[in-house]
């Protein structure tokens, strides 16, 4: 493998793709897809779909990989270590069990590569090292205040972009109105003062499932962890961003 | 009108164009394309360029406008207020002086609409009140780390987006490691202590004057700053960005 390309494809609507990765979508030789598991097959298949839409050479070959778990007993930076290292390990199988000479590789990544996503860290771990090319794609960030139709930032403001994690461990961060907060399994906006925020919350961001909600934190926060809760249930899984912003 | 349709176009890289975006395009009635007067009619043509490549039926309608002058003698916030009131007005007359009726318009927005933009405030002004619809556009942020193959976030932890005046006034923001900074003609990372941050800067990102500069911001600081200066001399305009990160 001479490249590899690290391709944004969106959040899921295949409407969201850019031309770029479209074009280097159908450029490359082998497409890698991680399977996580049959509650993720909707993702997978979501991939697989791009696929058929973007390429019209039916000799592109796409190849599924089983991505493997996170260790999650121990030390949360160790557990992340190991699992890139056994990413980067499965996709160089992949890519080894091709039959013919493989120059240009390509993955797809959900929303862009650059924003909490692993991608760029384990093909760093590659050896040898391929040339690797980022292929940017909208965000969830985008997806979701394009989904609401509102500015992410006040007038000339600051924001932040932030984890679940991190709002329940350190609390509302200093110096900004607004957060964005990504990766949040646990509903942690139930751990600030809901009379000080308004929320916009959305899951399934542009796919057909898409779920919005928003208002004053404390009027709603309630029906966002239920419906979130039901969605998961219904769907064996979700992905779910919100931006929350101090009221005036 | 009923329709207004906010699409993010990318930062200058017709192939950032989504699927989306192309499609909606195709379906406006009118499509409005600000000029900025003649030292930034490469901005201008850029969007023209995109429309060309993207619609195929030559009756869609293209229609220039004079974007109003910002008053940057007053006071800041009043001086965007009344600038704000003069494009929505600049705006409903060049959708009035369309000789069809027109139920879909469609306006080019650099970027994202979300992200430091003011489309949807202005939007907000306008009477009667279409519905607004906004489609994600790649940002100079996804721009940015794309094309330096960087992720824009530690595993885990949290970065501030913010403005180069932002910068200047209150220094180094709290509690993050990571700043993208936005907005800055005034190369503001001058006034931090240079020893202590690394930086990712690019300017024209996705054109094909794309300028990237990396490193230790002791060392390159005065490469950005003459770069950015003799482009922008060049050039006639700049759109920059980068990314700050403190150093371990």
């Amino acid at each position: 493998m001479e490249h590899l390309f690290l391709i944004g494809i969106g959040t899921g609507n295949p409407e969201h793709v850019t031309g770029e990765a479209r074009r280097t979508l159908r450029e490359a030789d082998l497409i890698l897809i991680p399977r996580k598991g049959p509650d993720k097959a909707d993702l997978a298949d979501l991939r697989q779909q791009i696929c058929a839409e973007v390429l019209d050479d039916p000799a592109a070959v796409i190849r599924e990989f089983d991505l493997p778990v996170r260790d999650a007993s121990g030390d949360y930076r160790k557990g992340v270590d190991d699992w890139h290292d056994a990413i980067a390990m499965a996709w160089a199988e992949a890519i080894a069990r091709h039959e013919k000479p493989v120059h240009r590789v390509a993955l797809l990544i959900w929303g862009d590569p650059s924003l909490y996503d692993s991608s760029l860290r384990i093909a760093a771990r590659l050896t040898p090292q391929p040339m690797i090319r980022v292929i940017p794609g909208i965000t969830a960030m985008q997806a979701l205040t394009a989904a609401h139709a509102i500015p992410v930032n006040d007038i000339g403001a600051p924001f932040i972009v932030t984890t679940g994690r991190q709002i329940r461990d350190h609390g509302w961060p200093a110096n900004t109105d607004t957060a964005i907060v990504m990766l949040d399994g646990q509903c942690s906006f139930q751990s600030l003062p809901a009379k000080d925020f308004d929320i916009w919350w959305g899951a399934y961001l542009g796919m057909k499932e898409e779920l919005l909600i928003r208002g004053p934190l404390d009027i709603v926060a309630n029906e966002i962890v239920a419906r979130r809760a039901q969605a998961r249930a219904e769907h064996g899984w979700i992905m779910d961003i919100y931006l929350l912003r101090r009221r005036r």
